[in-house]
């Protein structure tokens, strides 16, 4: 049994609170168990120097965990005067794997900035960072279209993440949570698209190898969790998921 | 007319969400107006270098906004390498705030560190951290008094603090939210104790002056606002309430 | 007795040596007993990029202490690469102050830029430092005036600063030197203009609170020796305090 | 056709010239085509702080490119003050990926230091590097076992790492070069081990998704990849790759 | 007996391998004794800030030793967050010399970057910098003039460089390796001219003094050894050697 | 004639006031013509890690501008946040000739730090920190020796620096102001002992160079420069000079 009674192939509790922040073109407060992460989506309108006169678009993410996210207090990244190689890797991630689904040229010389602020953690929060921050993301160009700044949805597919690992004595598990995450010999972070593409594989084995017959099971346990959390993304979005699925039908 | 409605001397809506993080020893999320901010109470079992052996123990509070806590998405201290000159000035105001009704010995040799973040701010959000974070120290230190770690709570006296400043038309004023803070003249930070004292005191007028008279009426209306909001203090503490007034009986 | 034989209400010692650095468009060197600081004004023809176009001026401030100005070499900020709080709060300090008393349109798209570096310091380096860099100012500002770059005078009242404190034996003292500042329970920092009014006030208790009745005490410490130091302002200025006076009737 | 004339599963040109630099206890010039990196392994005395009295040894990587190893030149990350976040991931990548066949403890309370430095660059530098370092990291166990430092070989099992990806008009290729990285719409780089066993896999679509069918085909020809340089590893090491079965047999 | 067994006044073996690095515009391996240098030039179409508009061109340089180039590993400066002391020291020293035998005129609006990485360090680290980098910097205007972009080599005169130093048993010595240079007295770098002008000395006595006369010698071993390394860098250069003598006669 | 009527083997007015900062052990303003600069001697208990446990004192120094010492306002370091490639080269060459006079282990474990901090520059600003340093130094030593803290003055010479350049018109001069050494083609500093020993020499052609007739004719001005300096050195001292004088014949 798993620590907290799931069984193998089942997410925690999920929800995802939306226009949680008030300045915020577009935000969302997700909680994943016991991982609270506030999503937030921000226009601005220009690009980076390296992407001007291009006439597309540009996403980009900060990530960051409150001190007191954590068990143990953290050091803050600004007091220590530079972000982490971890929080990097994730900022990373997130702008990645937002940019795959959106159709760049669509949003017009404009910079979306993500920021994914983790209140609480208990495993899983660059996940539920990209899973929270496309809701966020979506609301954002809503905005962008109501007020007839663009015309269409930009964005081209649903996207959400999941972790998956090996447990020592469960085997394959979903939705690993922080203690789960700390035993686990593998660890595997998967983003995929509604229509089930990858978008993001990233498996480690830290200080531990897997097998290709490990792999297909945890790409097939994180199929199942990313397709409820896309469901849960269409519920919360309501009528205006359907722009996204428009924006799919004319590919 | 203020800009919401409220008489000159009328604080805004204030709310304390106690043991709003699971991992702190002390939490809460303070609520004043649009304003909201989590502070943290954590304690970790050693004192800085400079404070060793003496017998006593210290508190020392860092203070961020997320970057879309404000109108425009502001850029996070960890991206840009150091933390401002606005931070700085906010966080050494409320560990010394805090320290000033503090047994420090009675804490024995520890540091108790709180953090404020903001997460959506609109006005008064030094104040509003220093009103929640007293009873974050509270509730981490009556943790260690139910461990029987410490036998008395060291904290001497109630503690909370407003802003006050004059506005063009209504002159004197409460609890400026983030318009009238704009258009005010003169803005002054205002802690007080559970008994009436002063502990800081923060007048400034930016591009302006004030009389000895202004000076007067400001006094009265944060000396008004901060015992509304010890009244609040006390309701959410509760039972808890009456070791701070212990404590003070026996100086 | 004070430990160097003054009044209560007795300011130190003071002497503002104007001049000082041949470069500078103004400079003074100020001593007040044993706290030396060179303060510069030095004009620059552009005004930083969050106050272009809007026709007026700005006015920044930085501060310093040598390593060897105290008892103890402190290490440069140069060498741990960043600025202290302290400083940062000082810095900001001596800014507000000094553009509450000028008409920045009437400086036009000019940054002056306000250097205090402190040489010697015994105390009150913050305060001395605000009322040497009034003088530089003006003295910069005369320099325009002669060169026929503005047409009059921005400045339009007098400016200078002290400390006040409360001694555990003396009471309520004026103009703290280093030994009485480090002893006292209180501390508060007053800048007041030439018309009596108050800029800024910013008064602490480090691990202690004072009542309202030792406020009243300390504003009028505080206005006793401003006015004194506005005095001798006014003798070091010459003919050019005129200038400020005429500033002043216009409005 | 790719553009140099390999077909899609193939290969570069690979060479690894071993004690390369005389100072360093294990050293290879590891060559991939274009690519060449320079890996040294440090031995030091020592472990982190959060390793000690735990009776092992730790594994640690930086990564650099000489600003001209690119076709532009590159600004020195000394000179800009600060690491960027594709290094940091691929110091962290190069070292987990080594630390998962490395029996930790036989290693005593050692860090072996890994540095790889590009000193040409034209695709694939990260999974050179790790290829390389492997080699240079058995060197300086070997250094070890020959001084009787310790007496066995600490690695359990060869690890070699190369890139696959998807070409839009050849489809899934082996090894991209730069020009074929620049125009591939997925890639992903996959460390395994002797065995077969998988290590990392980390699978990006820049602006694009893939499918599982796609995922299958490129886990194929990574596998390929990797098992052909291993061989190459064990030709440049000769008698001592032996000592690495051993080390697998006694598992 | 020199630790090597050369005499006092001879040269290590010194080989410049040209067009090292096929991304830049000029490259070249320099080897002198164990001390192995990359040194690359690249060319830029514009010039720095301070330097715009005048008609002319500049040229700097960056240096940088890789970690294990050293007996024991250095911490990487990009590691630290920035560059020492000595790095600053010499990379001015190397821009410097390369401009006192270039017509920065000739060079058009250009910046030329020298990188001089250091692989292997076994002394004179710096002087064998200089010596590649003024070969790699001929390539570079050579690849100008032959793509037309400039008509004239902008170098006026051959340059080299190389250390000289003063031995406790030796007496004055040329071209110290690692171990010499630890133990020497005085230390003197001399960079000079085909023509056998000086253009930069640094003499140091670390914890030493040294006399007019031993001046007189040093001077002279140096002068020797620069004047034979400018034979080599005549012959790797071959032809192009020319174009220097040719700007040199048109002087 | 030089452009302020000097014969070019004269030196500018200098004198040295000691004493000047009440705080440090040791203490000299350096005025030499329009230059000025603080020199402060201080001692710490220890030296630093790398010189522990050796038997030896150390020594080391800063060197700062005030931001207004200069013409034109120079941005401050602190600021910057960094050292700029010229401070870090004046305070290496500061430290370097200051312990080349210096017998470290008669200092006793100890620290000497030398701050030189310029507030007018016209000009030789290091060369007068030198030789303001080396009085500010002996004075620290004379107070340890009268503390009876040492017993012995661990100077062995005098010290004093002095520049020298070629101008267009006046040939060699000596003690170069801003003016001359702006438009010298050739620019030395040169740091000799009582005994008329070199100790540093650093001569740069900037864009030039220069031949060695023309060195020999620098290095005799300098010869009579220092020596005039050491005399004004022996005159401040008093009777303290030949606590140096004894120093030597020991030797």
């Amino acid at each position: 049994m798993r620590n907290d009674g799931r069984s193998n192939d089942e997410l925690r509790f999920v929800r995802m609170e939306k226009d949680y922040i008030k300045h915020a073109e577009g935000s969302v407060l997700v909680t994943v168990g016991d991982t609270k992460v506030i999503c937030t989506a921000s226009i601005e309108d220009r690009v980076p120097h390296f992407m001007r006169n291009q006439g597309k678009g540009w996403i980009t993410a900060e990530y960051s965990m409150l001190p007191r996210a954590t068990e143990q207090r953290t050091v803050r990244e600004a007091s220590r005067g530079k972000v982490t190689g971890r929080t990097m890797e994730i900022q990373r991630l997130i702008g990645r794997a937002l940019r795959s689904v959106v159709d760049l040229p669509k949003m017009g010389e404009r910079t979306l900035w993500i920021d994914c602020d983790v209140i609480q953690a208990d495993g899983g929060t660059r996940t539920a960072s990209i899973t929270g921050a496309f809701v966020a993301m979506v609301l954002a160009f809503v905005g962008l279209i109501e007020a007839k700044t663009i015309k269409k949805m930009p964005v081209k597919d649903f996207l959400a993440a999941t972790s998956v690992g090996i447990d020592n004595s469960e085997g394959p598990i979903l939705d690993l949570n922080y203690a789960e995450d700390a035993n686990a010999n593998v660890d595997m972070n998967i983003v995929m698209t509604g229509s089930g593409e990858f978008v993001e594989l990233q498996g480690t084995g830290e200080e531990a190898t897997f097998s290709y017959a490990e792999l297909q099971s945890l790409l097939k346990l994180g199929s199942k969790g990313v397709g409820e959390l896309i469901e849960l993304q269409k519920e919360v979005l309501g009528e205006w998921a359907k722009l996204i699925n428009e924006a799919e039908d004319e590919k």
